[in-house]
Order: C-alpha cells, then structure tokens, then sequence
C-alpha cells in the first residue's frame, strides 16, 4: 500500500470567501490571526514536548502494550462467544465508533465466521436497568469477557455494572470467574488498579497523560478493537502518518490546524454549531465520538486567565443521505448558525448496481443502470452545492477508503485540531470541571460520607410547583 | 388501566424565572403573548375543521386501517423470518423510534419466542452500498417481507432500493416475489400506487393531507410496528387520550401548547439548540424522531407574510446517563444557547439491584445495595439540579412507563407542539421547500430530461482550488 494514496483530505474551499461571498471566511481574517497562531503553534510544541499532550506520543510509543494485546486476544479470543465493554464516555464511543468504521454493520448477526472467528461485541455504555437486564438475557454470561474500562476506577455508571457482573460470574463459576473479567485503568491511582491485582484479573494500563476523550489509541480502544479483528497495528500507523503532517508549521499544509483556525473564527462569528454528517453508514459513530471529543474539549467557562468566556461548539450529529430526509432543510434555511463538515469516501467496500427498469417513469427511469454508490457520491455532492449556493460554511474531508489506516488518521487529525482549537480558545482542553456539579449532586442523593453539605443544599432547593407540572 | 396512571406529564419548573432568576421566563413574558397566543389557539382549531391539520384526525379515524393492518399480520407474519422497512425520513424515523421503545434492545438477535413469534425487523433508510449489501448477507430475502414506503412514489433512495429488491427477488422467486412486497404509499397520486397495481402488491394508504414526518401514526408507522408486536390500538388510544388534553385553550392546561410557547420565547432570546435527553435507551430513537419533526417543520427562511426570518431550532440527541460523560460539560460551561428538555420514566420494566460489595471503598460502598434504576433516576435530577443552578433552561417529560400508550401521547404531544410553535413564529410548519435545491442538484447531475439548465449552472460553479484541499 502506497500510505500517500490512503491520505485523508480535508477540502476547505467552501468556508471561503472566494466561494460563499461575505458569508465566508477571508484569508486576510486568517492572516490577521497570525500572533495567535503563532503562539498557538510553539504551545502544540512546547506543551508537547513538556508531556501536557500525551495523547500525541501514542501512535509512536506503543509496541510493546500492542504485542501484549495481540497475545492476550489471540490466548482467549476462542474461549468466548461475547464480549462486552462495560465503560462510558471516550471508553465507549471510540470502541463503538471504530468497530462500525471497519467491521460488518451486522456484525453480531452474521456467523462467527463472517465476525472472522471473533466474538460478539456489546458495549454497555449506559445504567439502564432494561438495557442490562435484556443483555444477559441474550449472551451466556459464563462464555462472555467483560471488559471494565475506567481510569479511576470510581465511575459509578461503570463500577456499579462491574459489581453487578461479578457477583452474577461468581455466583455461575466461582473462583473461574476471574477469567471472564479484563479491565483497563490506571497504572497505579484509583480502585481497579488495586481490585485487579487482589482478585487477579488480567489488566491493561492507560497512560496517565491521556484523558477518556483523548483515549481511544490506547488499551480503552484497541483491546476492543483487536478482540473484533480490527487491524490495531495499522490504526496506530495511520495515526503516525498523520501525526508527521500534523507537524508542519504551515497552517495552509496542516488539516488539523486549518480546521482549528477555521471553526475558532466561526466561532466568533457566532457559529455555535458543528454538524457532523457523514456519507456512509460505517462512519456514523465517528461522529459521536467526535461530538463528544470536541464538545467536553472546547465547552469551557473560563479561559486560561480565569476571564469568563463560555466557549464551545455544539457537536450534531447527521448520516447522509438519510438526513437530508430530516436536518438538510433546516440547515438550507434555518438560522445561519452552523459548520457543517461532512465525511466522504471515495471508493465504498461494495459496489450496488440498480437495475434498469420503469423506463416510462421518468422520475425512476434516470436510476436505471446506475448505482447506489454513484447515487449516494451524487447526493453529498448536491447536499455541498446546494448549502455553498446559501453561504452556509461547510468543509469535506474524504477518505479514500475507509480501512484502519485511514481511520487513524481521522481520529488523529481531529484530536490534534480539538488540542490546537484549544490553544486558539486560550482554554484548557483537556480537563472537565463541570461534570462535578452532577456528579457531587448524585453522591450527595446517596448519602455519600463527605457530601451531607451538598444534600443540605439539595434538600432546600425551591420546591417545584405542582400548577407548572401538566 | 386507570388512563390518568398513565399519563405524561411534562415539568416546566425549571425554564421560569422563579427557579432560573433572570436567565428564566416570567409569567409576565408569556402574558405578554396573549394576542399572538389567542391569534394561535384560533388557527389551531380553524385549521384543524378546514383539513389543513389532518394529522388530527389520526387517532380518532383509523378503525378500518387498524383492522385492516392486524388481518394482514396475521394472515403474513408467520411466513416470514425478517421485516424490512425501505424507507427515509418520517417513513424511518417513526417505525425505528417506536420499535425501540417497545420491544426488546436486542430483537434481532433474541429467539422468535421472545420477539413473541414475531419476524425480526430492518430499517434500511440510507443508500449506503455496503449497509444493503451487507443487509442481504444477513437476511434470507426469500423469507424477507419489505415495506416500501414514499408517499409520492419518486423518493430516488428508497425507490431505487425497491428496484433492486425487486431484481433480487424475482430472480429466485419468479411471480411469488410479489408476495414479498408490501407498500405503503398516497392513494392516487405518485408512481407507487400505480406500480402496486400492476404488479399485484399489497398496498397500505397514507392520508394525503399528512406529511412525512407527521405519519408515524398513519400505516407508515403502524404496519411496522403491528409486525413487531407493538399494540398498535393502545399507541392510537395514547394519542387520542393526548389530543383531548391538547384542545385545552389554557395554555396552562396544555402541555404541547406550554412546550411550544416556552421554546418560541426560548428562540426569540437566541436559544437556537434544542436537545432532547432521554434518561432511557428504550427512549433514545425518540429524539431522532423529535429531531426531524422539530427541525423540518420550524426550520424556515420565510414567515406566512413572506419575510425573511430564517427560523429553527437545531436539535440535539443525547442519552442520559451516558451523554453526561460526553455532553454534559458544554451544556454546563458553554454558551447559553440551548433549552434542555429531559424525557425521564417513572418505571422501568426491570429492576437491577448492584450487590454489596468494596464495602471499604468510599466511591464504591454506597453504590452496594442500591439499584442501577436509581442510580440512573438519581443521576437525571443531580443533572438537571447542576443545569437549574447554573441558570440553564430545562425541562422534564416524564412517562409514568413506557408502553404503547405513553407512546402515543409522547408522538402526539410534540407534533402538535411543533404545529403550535409553527404558529407562533407565523411560518408553514409543514411544507420543506429547503429540500428542492438539493435534489434538482441531484437530478441534474444524473442528466435526467428537464434539468438541462441546473446542469449548466452546476458545471459552471467555481472551481474548487487544489491548494484548499489538504
């Protein structure tokens, strides 16, 4: 494989001026950004070489936690028929994200053999109590690895389904049932460390620098994805190409740059919203795993002075051709609020040919002959025209296929421009600080030692009104 | 069942000025309506009597589409192992949303027993070549029945997938192939019709005063879910229970009216977001359904007058507890764009209790003895207590269950809040002329006779530069 033939690219032309008129973005707009990119550019350095964005080494650091996945995938793999990540957040939206890019989207319908002699693959992302009940009323928990996915091991979604499973193991296996259990933390903080060596579980180590969102190159993804047959050797390489384009200084040669300068001004231009639509069903998760990436990344509200800024983008999600059937006419000539980026590939896996027939029928007989792939190829490319045509911003980045080469470097290019749109933001990225306010509120609910202040608070809230309930 | 247990109440607490202070509405804004809203509860019922609303009538006048559907069932589902859906948009959206709020989270890969001897079920709403190809690897199509569903016949997506299913199966089957076939289409107008009475299909109607995403209650939405197992009768007596309660002119009184108005204020003061956050999986397609009818219907460049507006709200899925790990940062800490609308459930139809257990660890010991249903219950209020005190607009729709008659209250509530909020912004909430220019784009680009001259224009678009491709 020629990698420079498998290269992503991102195509700009339609957040332009030259191509949208005053609705769009101008270079001298770019070009008078050029001390802010400046020192955004030497802190994607810096920051890098003083180990604040470890998520940047991953592509480059991993042979030996690769070959230790692969052995262990290849010493149990055929013990089970399921498995199932029990994690939330970054540990389940890029292992959903990337086993629908690359293997079959019926994956656990089709035989074992169309799965490659793999097992079945759940993520059991949510605390649903029918979603978890009705799953194990559909695998054989006894023949199932679950995998617990949770750096700090104090996740309550997560650990609360662990505790459940394990009981459920033990009560069928007894002392066995360690072997159905593999988790994924952190080297040394947090419980699951310290539970995994006590009860003896196998475990694999998230690098310390890197946060759930940042995390899908590391154990959290590519456990998942070894175990369903994904290429994890060539996902990484994909990321270390795009990881040497992601160097260059020049914004007008670096996509993950360009697409940070570039939704940084539409953002400031009110832009607050970023629509992900891709054209093809295999990319779908992409998007929420992007949604998920660049809203917790950016939605921020305080900069790095402590200044009161309450940035952000929000992340929507949209699958073409289906949404042009539901979100297109909005976009068309709703408010004037968007970056739309569509994701598009240039040669699909399978080719579907229509037959000709209805000749007479004029608004079925153009179909005749063709083929879905030219129908859904020609349908992004009416849905691009149609919105350049309205000034709506829109950028496409095209995959020439869609293989674990080029989904690394997907997920690469868009971390790196989450960490670089940061950067513009002068906010920090890569922490969560609001998610604490709900989290405090729910311990305190439980009766939490520590958080009786809180329930105090809680309990003297203002009391809803019954006449405002209908 | 006592109807009253069972209805949904929707909580508005939380987007007035006495819970959110100065970031909340007044009663004295709402007041300050009164003309628009009398002017609106008029349309209403005058549109309603000249025909013009005719997704009114559903619940009410279906007795012999009801009838009709169950015989055919009955008389079919035993012959077949799969129920494909051929459709996009409303015809997609509806029968995906109300499958997954009924029936089993792993239908397809559970004993027929447990679907209830019922058919496993397909929505194949994209072009995507690889999802239908791979579709046909999955299902046996001799033993598939497929609904093919367009109103107008002409839908290029879902009618070039019939052509090919029809290739397909008549090629195996010969003339029994037409007995695989069942469409769902307009009385008179259009292809379909025309083609099922040719080739000797069975054809259900959709009312022609009922527009695509507002026919989850017409056969396109009830065959599917009938096929399934869902009561189709309880959805409709759901609905029609809900339309009672919306003839209320008390806004006060009315919930789809309450939800229309506070959004309408919501929108004036920029909130142009609407996500919809369902505290269950079973409610999860919900929000997709609420996306395109919320988005299409109110996403509009002119008002009735013919003035520029540009109009909408973009809607935004997201999945509680889950999304809390993904979205819930920029909600808190972003800008304060958004009106945050909780689907919560009284209960769920399993209980999952976590064992005791870690007894010595602070972040795991209280977890023990409690249950994942009130975990995830707790988790909603501790995130809409965090949004409430950082002055974010929410509110919660909550079903006592989840069954076919909460169901149809919910479908109903919101379609005749967004009919309600189409009047209140004085646009035609049923009409998507946005669409247009997408599609002669692509017509055009498929050469097909009377497009000549968008070609042209196509073909004379600014070229795109190569050097903004990266």
């Amino acid at each position: 494989m020629d990698k420079n033939n498998m290269k992503i690219r991102l195509d700009f032309n339609n957040m332009l001026e030259e191509y949208l008129g005053d609705k769009g973005i101008s270079l001298k707009q770019i070009d008078g950004l050029k001390n802010k990119i400046e020192k955004a550019n030497k802190e994607m350095v810096t920051k890098r070489e003083a180990g604040k964005m470890d998520f940047r080494n991953l592509p480059n650091n991993q042979d030996d936690v690769v070959k230790e996945i692969k052995q262990y995938v290849n010493d149990v793999k055929d013990k089970f028929e399921a498995f199932v990540v029990l994690g939330i957040g970054g540990s389940a939206l890029g292992p959903m994200a990337v086993h629908q890019a690359i293997n079959h989207p019926y994956y656990n319908e089709v035989s074992r053999e169309k799965r490659g002699g793999f097992p079945k693959f759940y993520v059991a992302d949510n605390v649903d109590p029918e979603k978890l009940t009705y799953l194990f009323e559909t695998i054989d928990i006894t023949k199932t690895l679950f995998n617990v996915v949770s750096k700090s091991g104090q996740t309550s979604e997560t650990m609360s389904q662990f505790m459940i499973v394990k009981k459920m193991l033990e009560e069928k296996m007894g002392k066995d049932a360690k072997n159905n259990i593999v988790c994924t933390t952190d080297k040394e903080n947090g419980n699951l460390v310290s539970i995994c060596e006590e009860e003896g579980y196998k475990k694999f180590i998230i690098p310390s620098g890197v946060g759930g969102r940042f995390s899908e190159l590391t154990p959290v993804g590519l456990l998942p994805a070894c175990m369903t047959g994904v290429d994890i050797e060539e996902l990484l390489k994909g990321a270390s190409f795009m990881d040497e384009i992601c160097k260059n200084e020049n914004i007008f040669e670096n996509p993950a740059y360009m697409y940070g300068i570039l939704n940084y001004i539409a953002m400031e231009e009110g832009k607050n919203i970023s629509v992900m639509m891709p054209y093809a069903d295999s990319l779908k998760y992409i998007s929420d795993w992007y949604g998920q990436l660049w809203a917790e990344s950016l939605g921020k509200s305080v900069n790095n002075n402590g200044d009161k800024v309450n940035t952000g983008q929000t992340p929507v999600r949209a699958l073409g051709a289906t949404d042009q059937h539901s979100q297109v006419q909005l976009y068309m000539e709703g408010p004037d609020d968007k970056v739309i980026v569509f994701l598009g590939v240039d040669k699909y896996k399978e080719k579907l040919v229509i037959p000709k027939s209805y000749e007479n029928v004029p608004s079925l007989s153009f179909l005749g002959g063709e083929s879905q792939n030219k129908l859904i190829k020609v349908e992004q490319m009416a849905t691009e025209y149609a919105l350049m045509e309205s000034g709506k911003l829109n950028m496409t980045l095209t995959l020439p296929e869609v293989n674990e080469f080029t989904i690394g470097q997907v997920l690469y290019m868009f971390e790196v421009a989450t960490a670089y749109a940061g950067e513009l933001l002068e906010i920090n990225a890569f922490d969560q600080p609001g998610v604490e306010a709900g989290k405090n509120a729910t311990y305190a609910m439980f009766g939490r030692d520590g958080y009786e202040k809180k329930k105090k608070e809680i309990e003297n809230r203002p009391v809803k009104k019954e006449k405002y309930i209908i």
